[in-house]
């Protein structure tokens, strides 16, 4: 059975999808094992913690008098419900389960009955007697909601057959589709897109074109001002990345997805300039989005403190289901590398090693003395937020992700994120081994025949490769696609260097000025309080790039060990400057993948290291 | 007439202030002129503001029923008139003008005709059905505006001899004696001991106090946490610098007016703690505190981003205002010393050389492409704004600012900020020539006989002394009192040294890693983007320190000219590492005072310099 995954376009793209049931992850890789303690673990949370958090009571007690209480949580928290079932809806594809059967008639249940004669469904509104309907659109998230009920719909209609919620989503579009508002938080455009992929149902699209093309009116007011509701300029227009992080890419996104059904050059040449924007001076080393805590939103270019990155990790997914449409819609490689950047670094290090706990804001720098007692920056990942929008946004992504994985176009299949596993196009299928990301020998074994593009990155110089049963289209280049002309039984052998490296940024990166990271393959690695012996601070060190970084294989991970110096400390917080030669005593420093971090009580944390020099 | 200042300890201090009517500054210095500038400008500029925005209207409606309309403005509008009453006090006193009678009178009568019966006046209370008052102390501010009105009094009263507003203040303090529950914004607390102060009432002393034991107990509750309350611990705990800047700065100039009423030796020991945590590790080079915008608050220890510095100038004020009751408390030149800094450099900038615009949050730096359309982060002053609680305060510090360059204690005098002018103490008067902060060569005639102390600025190394006709008890050593036994008639010339410094910050502020800042005496000075030729941007610039930073004086400030290199822009965000020559063409590039940026209309700025080694 075919299962389409998260976007499908109905015009053809430069690269299509594959179907989420043309793929398969190696349950032992690392994407794979993420996808089932997913399944196992964190839907199960997320389930439990909406019940908990009584997001399924502020629907129910709409229907039945005997609940006692008011509206609890935020006034979007119906979205925290939806987008589980998408997850769900994913999941049941992925894997055949029906384990949710009972939760999801339950909830249909609910939803039916809530659900106003004329479409109409939000918990908050009806359930708030001073609230009117889509009155206060550049706050009430009205349609953000509704958009996650579409997408929602569309996961469960295409990985269970669900048809109820389907119903239940197309009566609230179509109340949508009438409306002459957009919404303080972008959303609705994609899910309108998608609703239309599912339903061929051309007033969804054109709602989403509607959407896209009345941002930048600046009817949207309030504290933060327009560019946090991504309503100060036109889109075509709106090429710097600005605003609250998270709006401002799933509005690029939605503009993207509607650019592949409509194929308006004129919105993707604006998404290439904003993409530009976001990517070339905006994002965090891990593939974070957003600098400042105070209105979740982007900086000035530049603007990228490790310790105050605010980096939230629905940014990282957003930022990843942008890339992925820009992909579609281009084939270009940098799109999909800086899906893999944030894939296994900002969006992997939100989720705990037991998969129930999460980070919202992701720094990269945690301070010894932090005060981790505000939700917003805590130390450690907690169990769930009063703002419960990340735990379920990265459930409904590990859930679809390997629909991210690989695409499809006449001549063959194209892999963008390496990991074992199987991908079959119409002509062929590869069958991935490799140990990638720990390991960079990448073997693919073809059947049937056809056109095999793999992307290399572009940190990969001087890697590898041996064929055989194929021949060479064009060799493997750094941030290129390697092209295989393959025959049934083809085996083509990538060999991709692995040895550490040290990354520094641009100049104008001043919270980092003199400062390295150290990244292994795609992974960004950091240091941890931990590790070091004690009386050495992680403030105090000082990595010394003279030494050669080395690896060592670890149980869960590869680590590095690095040569660093231990700086003494200082008592005067300013003081007269002389040239100074950096000295200290000597150390071999550990350090682990940035994802890995915090799982071991808090403590302070650095990505970027100030070099000896 | 003796005009006693904005602090008249009943209990004998360390060292004592003298009546505002014993000093007077030359209007020819940099603090006279500022004073003068305030009387023409700032404080009718505020009147204006206040009247414009319906500050006394959220009054005058409360009492005549034509007048339409609701509350406008924070909820704790009616500060802004209070503290622009309380400059108006200290200016009457300062120079006797009575060009603001009518306005007292006038608001007198308004305020007479809203109290209650009981006492009780707050505007946006008394004037908005739905709020209860003292109902939500932790966000409605009731106290603080209290506490302005009461120190408003005092102003007035000892400053033009009001009587009218002073028996206004008491019948509120009369009601807040009588209240059980603290402000989730402390102020009230300096205000009632100065009330103490200024009628002797035992109770306004006793409610002070129990303002401030009652601190720590985690009753205020709400969005940004109990630090943000100063709420999380007793006073005697909470020795690290954190929350609300302004509350937390507040807060420790109240605890240190109560010590220095009680005597109370543990809290001037807990005072002194939060002292080295606030400006051992959390303030910037400008005397700014607080790092973040989201909550406007204190940042971990070493947190200091220069561009996204929040710096309050409310903030800085307040840090000036604590630092004046612990140098009363013990005669301490460090405290003295970081008045210096904040008055010539957080604080002064935060006024336009017009008076009549004002920054609200003060950063260091300022990027090629800020956005600054938010109120919270323009690229120039404002004329006025939102929350309009910076541009009185200034107006009332500025007012009363001869009242803390002096003290004096049995044994003579005492100057803590240097500044042509007249100082008087009981048996001696000091009559200072200086260009100082511009020039370090200072006169001082004495006439009468006693003791002459002179606070040494701990950069001054090498001063030079020549004395006549006194005898020198202690040399000049920096970040010392030079102490002179004068005979009447006698000379002291004390010379600073005003080659301008190179400064770097303790290596644990990442956010200025391998920069220096210019300082020439107090003053830190900046770049400017006017100041570079075409195609040159701020970013480019690096310092080299090895050619000599020069003077040059202007007509208004001196100007700096150091040697720097450009470097070339990048193009790529992150990049392999390779150690770096920091090459580029080399420049001759001028700085400016930082107080004196901006003036020039918006434009990128810098403090700290990345250096070119």
């Amino acid at each position: 059975m075919t299962v389409l995954g998260p976007t499908a376009p109905r015009q053809l793209p430069y690269v299509a999808p594959l179907p989420l049931s043309a793929v398969r992850f190696d349950p032992a890789s690392l994407l794979g094992s993420w996808q089932e303690l997913n399944a196992a673990a964190t839907i199960p949370h997320c389930l439990d913690n909406i019940r908990r958090t009584g997001v399924l009571a502020n629907f129910s007690r709409l229907i039945e008098d005997d609940l006692p209480g008011k509206f609890v949580g935020f006034w979007f928290a119906d979205s925290d419900l939806y987008k589980t079932l998408e997850a769900i809806g994913w999941e049941m594809g992925r894997s055949g389960t029906d384990q949710w059967g009972g939760v999801l008639a339950e909830v249909a249940d609910l939803l039916e009955q809530v659900q106003e004669p004329d479409g109409y469904l939000n918990s908050y509104v009806q359930g708030s007697p001073d609230q009117e309907r889509f009155a206060r659109l550049e706050h009430s998230h009205e349609l953000y909601c509704a958009g996650h009920l579409l997408q929602a719909a569309v996961a469960l209609h295409r990985g269970g057959g669900d048809a109820r919620i389907l119903a239940i989503a197309r009566r609230v579009a179509d109340l949508v589709v009438e409306l002459p508002h957009i919404d303080g938080h972008p959303e609705v455009e994609t899910a309108l897109v998608e609703l239309y992929r599912e339903t061929g149902e051309d007033s969804y699209l054109r709602a989403a074109e509607f959407q896209v093309e009345s941002r930048g009116q600046r009817t949207l007011t309030g504290g933060f001002g327009p560019q946090y509701f991504q309503d100060h300029l036109p889109v075509r227009e709106a090429t710097e990345a600005t605003g609250h992080s998270v709006r401002q890419l799933y509005l690029a996104a939605g503009v993207t997805d509607l650019h592949l059904e409509n194929g308006d050059a004129s919105l993707l040449k604006a998404m290439e300039q904003l993409w530009d924007s976001a990517f070339g001076s905006k994002m965090y080393l891990t593939g974070g989005h957003g600098s400042r805590h105070r209105d979740e939103a982007y900086g000035d270019p530049y603007e990228l403190p490790p310790d105050r990155a605010y980096a939230e990790t629905c940014a990282s997914i957003a930022a990843l289901q942008w890339c992925w449409r820009m992909l579609l819609a281009t084939g270009q490689a940098r799109y999909a590398e800086e899906m893999e950047r944030a894939l296994f670094n900002g969006i992997a290090a939100s989720m705990a090693t037991s998969g129930t706990a999460f980070f919202y804001s992701n720094p990269l720098q945690l301070r010894t003395g932090h005060d981790g007692s505000s939700e917003d920056a805590p130390s450690e990942r907690l169990p769930w937020y009063d703002c419960a929008c990340c735990p379920p946004n990265l459930a409904r992504l590990l859930a679809s992700l390997h629909g991210y994985a690989a695409t499809a176009d006449a001549s063959g299949l194209q892999l963008h994120l390496l990991s074992a596993g199987t991908f079959t196009a119409d002509s062929l299928t590869a069958v991935v081994e490799t140990g990638y990301p720990w390991d960079g020998d990448v073997l693919v074994t073809v059947s049937g025949q056809g056109e095999l593009a793999i992307r290399v990155p572009s940190w990969a110089t001087g890697a590898g490769l041996t064929v055989t049963g194929a021949k060479v289209l064009v060799e493997p280049v750094p941030g290129e696609y390697l092209r295989v002309s393959c025959d049934d039984g083809a085996t083509v052998r990538l060999t991709l260097p692995m040895e550490p490296r040290l990354v520094r940024a641009d100049e104008r990166v001043d919270a980092v000025r003199g400062c390295v990271a150290i990244v292994r393959g795609p992974l960004v690695y950091c240091v941890e309080q931990a590790d070091l012996p004690d009386g050495v601070l992680v403030e105090q060190l000082r990595l010394d790039a003279s030494v050669p970084v080395t690896s060592e294989q670890g149980d869960a991970f590869v680590r590095l060990r690095f040569g660093a110096i231990v700086r003494p400390l200082e008592t005067e917080l300013y003081k007269a400057y002389e040239p100074d030669s950096q000295s200290g005593d000597p150390i071999t420093v550990t350090a682990i993948p940035y994802h890995a971090w915090a799982n071991r009580g808090p403590g302070a944390m650095r990505v970027w290291l100030p070099t000896s020099r």
